[in-house]
């Protein structure tokens, strides 16, 4: 009896291995979002995003646009709208998405990589640990603050609003990622500086973290699901056995 | 014995009475902070700090300057330099500051006065409530917002940095509002939107309230002090009664 317990026990922990391997889920992979969690770039794009509105008639105070990045474009649109009782056809909705690229755009010598990012990235990278990023903006803008970050889009994973269906707070910028990567979303780590992130994070059903670096209060973060919340990637990799990396790869 | 304790009370009522209409004491009155209460220039002033600073060789997060708006220059100046281990002189201190004023006021034809900032101003008017405007800002950068509000120094209560030994953190400017409309500041309510308005406020003894239209979270503006936290001047007039407004006038 103790010796067939024991004997299942070790077919279990074997199987349990090679779902892993097939999975990589034994290893850690980090899906990070882009504007606000790798480069300081918010703040240019909450201004871009009221040019672009206001070009378009719509008044919306600068604190709302801010609390509205980091999710799809549509959805921002649309939900600015309704808010303020204007209802928008597809033309329009393109025109504000068009005028807030060209102003960003006019704005990207301003932006910089938040503290530690490239450090984070080449840790992970020495480490062996998978990590690919997952943006709601599309190629035209998220290209700009990857150049600035020093990642080429053709050697890492980068998945762009243009690959999928739906961005965040969706999960499929996140799903497609890990699928790109080849690991296991339930034991992938998603890192975010806004809502939007952890909501998707949850939706995907993996680990959330949150970054300040965004401008959100660190409660915002926690009650929408934040795992952990640090200062910014500097903060984060100093902390990385906090999430588990060394427990991890001490198995 | 019941009687003389009735005589000593009607005494105390009635000199309780005398000593807060001589303070003004019975009226409540309202003391504002400007940006990112009454105006929506928060961003803007975020982001000409930002360039005031990486012009001196500072390079400091967005979101880190953000947390800072709305308190004394001075003490942001140093808080930020000390950060980045960096010491700085009284000329560099003056310059940060002086490349600030330059850039916001580039920008501030972006700044528009927030959803009924004008109607709850006018309402308080119209009711006979005293109130006044308290900003860390020397009148060359406040002077822009109140023309953009339509408040007129000369005629309103206005207290800027220039006319106050220190500006927020410290009570001073709260202090010199209440002063200067004849009401005490104990039963005035201070209203702004970040930490320091509300530390200001309690370091004052007065009743804090936050707006998160300047861009914190309510769980910050709440753990800092505020008694109530309201989205906007707007929400905040639609719900002038939870602050006691009506109920004092009612006695």
């Amino acid at each position: 009896m103790i010796r067939t317990k024991r004997r299942n026990l070790a077919a279990r922990r074997t199987a349990g291995r090679r779902i892993r391997s097939k999975t990589s889920g034994a290893v850690p992979a980090f899906l990070f979002d882009l504007d606000g969690t790798l480069v300081d770039s918010v703040y240019q794009h909450v201004l871009a995003w009221r040019e672009a509105l206001e070009d378009s008639g719509i008044e919306v105070s600068v604190w709302r646009i801010h609390r509205r990045i980091g999710m799809s474009g549509g959805l921002f649109v649309n939900a600015l709208s309704r808010e303020t009782d204007r209802t928008l056809s597809k033309e329009q909705a393109d025109k504000i998405k068009r005028v807030h690229a060209e102003a960003y755009a006019r704005m990207i010598g301003q932006v910089r990589p938040l503290p530690g990012a490239r450090e984070l990235l080449d840790h992970l990278s020495r480490a062996g640990i998978p990590w690919a990023i997952a943006t709601s903006g599309r190629m035209e803008s998220a290209g700009l603050a990857l150049k600035i970050l020093g990642v080429d889009p053709r050697r890492a994973t980068v998945i762009t609003r243009d690959m999928v269906q739906h961005a965040k707070p969706n999960p499929d910028l996140f799903l497609a990622a890990a699928k790109r990567l080849g690991v296991n979303i339930h034991t992938s780590i998603v890192v975010g500086d806004s809502v939007w992130d952890l909501l998707a994070a949850r939706l995907a059903n993996s680990l959330g973290v949150g970054l300040l670096s965004g401008g959100y209060g660190e409660d915002e973060l926690e009650k929408a699901g934040a795992y952990r919340v640090y200062q910014d990637p500097a903060d984060m990799l100093q902390h990385l056995d906090e999430i588990g990396v060394r427990a991890i790869f001490a198995e």
